[in-house]
């Protein structure tokens, strides 16, 4: 009897074929559906994978804005992933993601050669307590990617918990972790960034119409600070700044063990209530 | 003896005259020359522009990113607009700034139809003495764009200021307004996203190369909102999350008269030290 090495599912929907010279195609995985379509977060992650596994590539991720352009459907889509330039210390692309020959994504990505330099944190790690000492919330029912991600919120988790009536907010402090565990490396990392549930939820305390219209991800750490992470679980910090005519902000950090700051993240989400 | 209406400098530094069908030609102002090159809020602005004057736009800007691929030479540039999608609310954009025939910049924006929603503004307003009684801090020899703009810093303006050496920080609130004042509008506020002193001069309280790599502003308002705020001075805030590996984020806010949220805007800046 043999034993195959498991894929992870991020792995299996985050996995690309090349079809010709800059043109991918991937398929959308169940295992990541949202309430319709894929979760955002991988589909960014995809994204970024386009140029990860790029042969021209140089340096890692240090900024990745993903546009979503139309809802995407649960199936087969390309990429084309481009290099824009290749400068000495940083490399620009653009990606476009489309499915029936339309476009349901576009997205840049700036690389870069990272090198040790001063180095200072002016943001402040939340305070939380132990992830052993919480509880993990259950999956959503009807919502795949759920059973995808260990969640254990600090604040801010279900429909406005930890919010009293007095002084209500639209933030959210939770552990993560990819499940099954998987080490963490960019892909996963940029998938977490858009992990939080919805500010919107927190804040109005009931569950309305939303979708992402666009996020930018920037990246604090190398490779090798996400290696030392491993599959220790991470720290997400989430609040919004204003709501009003449409569409709300977000504004997310992602703290790795030791209170190293892995990711800052922004989006803006249209919502209709 | 006729007098001609006089073209505001901002009007005139962003431009274009149409070349063909999606593109357009510009030409970098002298007045908002930085220390090499053209101030980068000023190309973003103009990236907006060129999506603001097509026939076919519809609705206001809601996100705008633009990535800085190459230095931007003090002459005439080319950009290419692109609608990528039009939705029923919202509308995508893909932009494209060369210089002799090569990629300097490279833009995307989301422009929607803003409806009245439920509204509330979670980030707070910074405290702030009135703008009459600050003092406007003299233009930067050398750096012709500081002339463009009236700024009265209130915390964080020059190296170090308001900072002690037991609370290091990066964090700079100031009063705004373009020089000669102009009655504000999503041009004159996507160049405002970006006139924060870079946060590292702040916090190391000395000057050392830096590049905006690239930076995303979020709109929160419509052309309405803007009309009222006119040629008031506008409130500024930013602050820096992590600097490291040769880059810094910055976090920054514009606060309209009122304490109304105009945009928030967030970049990732290169810095050599």
């Amino acid at each position: 009897m043999t034993s195959q090495p498991e894929i992870h599912p991020l792995d299996q929907a985050t996995r690309l074929v090349q079809l010709s010279d800059g043109l991918l195609s991937g398929h959308t995985l169940p295992a990541y559906g949202n309430m319709v379509g894929p979760f955002g977060g991988v589909i960014a992650a995809t994204l970024l994978n386009a140029v990860l596994r790029h042969p021209d590539r140089q340096g890692a991720p240090l900024v990745l804005t993903v546009n979503f352009v139309a809802p995407i459907t649960a199936k087969e889509f390309q990429i084309q992933v481009q290099p824009v330039r290749t400068n000495r210390s940083t490399q620009h692309w653009s990606m476009t993601l489309t499915q029936d020959e339309a476009v349901a994504a576009t997205a840049t990505a700036v690389f870069a050669n990272r090198r040790d330099t001063w180095s200072a944190t002016d943001a402040k790690c939340p305070d939380a307590p132990a992830w052993e000492s919480l509880d993990c919330v259950p999956p959503v029912e009807g919502i795949a990617f759920t059973r995808c991600y260990e969640m254990r919120y600090i604040h801010g988790g279900t429909l406005g918990e930890g919010s009293s009536p007095g002084d209500p907010h639209s933030r959210t402090s939770l552990w993560m972790r990819d499940s099954p565990p998987r080490p963490l490396d960019f892909l996963s990392l940029a998938a977490l960034c858009d992990l939080f549930i919805p500010r919107l939820f927190v804040r109005r305390k009931r569950i309305v119409p939303i979708g992402t219209v666009s996020m930018t991800a920037y990246f604090h750490v190398d490779g090798h600070a996400l290696q030392i992470q491993g599959t220790h679980p991470v720290l997400g910090f989430a609040r919004a700044s204003h709501f009003g005519k449409g569409y709300h902000d977000q504004v997310a950090e992602i703290w790795g063990t030791g209170g190293i700051l892995l990711a800052t993240s922004h989006q803006i989400v249209y919502f209709k209530e």
